[in-house]
């Protein structure tokens, strides 16, 4: 622990690497957690897998 | 909020486009909630990644 | 299948009561799934579990 | 119930049948569940999308 | 990894216990994981939080 | 979207506070995303509802 799931669009790998990189550090100088404890789980999923507002995203005009 | 997650069997974009707004519906005539508040996840497997009862379901033959 | 996971604030149980009988006739209508077949879990977190936009759901004075 | 979500790397069907197997059993006799109750989910993810202690495990020299 | 999340009636302490161990076991023989890299989630939900076919848990006459 | 779901021991408020703030500030700076749309999740868990390497975490003497 902590075990941390993201729900996302797919993004590339240098951003999911920056973010994981920054959510980690987040852990560690917020709660003190060692930084091997922290595991992060990328979800992603398109817009034929989503909707918001009773909307798929791939209907989405205004996304 | 709220966050809807469904667990289910590959389906046509059609059909997840109709239970999402049915969803949502639901969500706004039963709690109140705004439209565009309700966000609705297909989290899709196939019988390759689910068992019931121990058994994988692409092993079952009464599916 | 299909396994439906709600992150909600709390309700009351008449409205999750009605809600989840709503959302499974979406199930077997559209789907065609058997209504046993329809699970619901909710989830519910309060504003203390909950941030939005970077703020506690607890601190927002526009909820 | 129960239902078991099980987050893991890519493993071989044949591997995923016989842990489904063996979890399902221990339901049955720990918790007395019936065989029928019990669903296991493999949500599998590959290295670019999970990361541990803030790198990537597509990154890890050590995994 | 791997993470696994089981979603489920209250139960006693002495019976998570021993399906942690049971599952554990079964990951450690069937995928030759490290035991310190297994963890279990216990998500409890009792029948005012749960519906199956529609119906709330606290509803079931036939539980 | 993005949503994500943090599965960790109970904190204090202002830990969790601070924690969303800085993930959802990881979000914005690293994806781009509007603020609004990143919801943070504390699903909090104690000793009796965890396990790794098959011992429940009340169990344990190092934790």
């Amino acid at each position: 622990m902590p075990i941390v799931t993201i729900q996302q669009f797919p993004r590339p790998l240098e951003q999911k690497r920056e973010l994981a990189r920054r959510i980690t550090e987040a852990f560690v100088e917020v709660y003190g957690t060692k930084e091997e404890a922290v595991q992060v789980f990328f979800s992603e999923i398109d817009g034929e897998g989503w909707a918001k507002g009773g909307v798929m995203g791939c209907d989405k005009t205004d996304k």
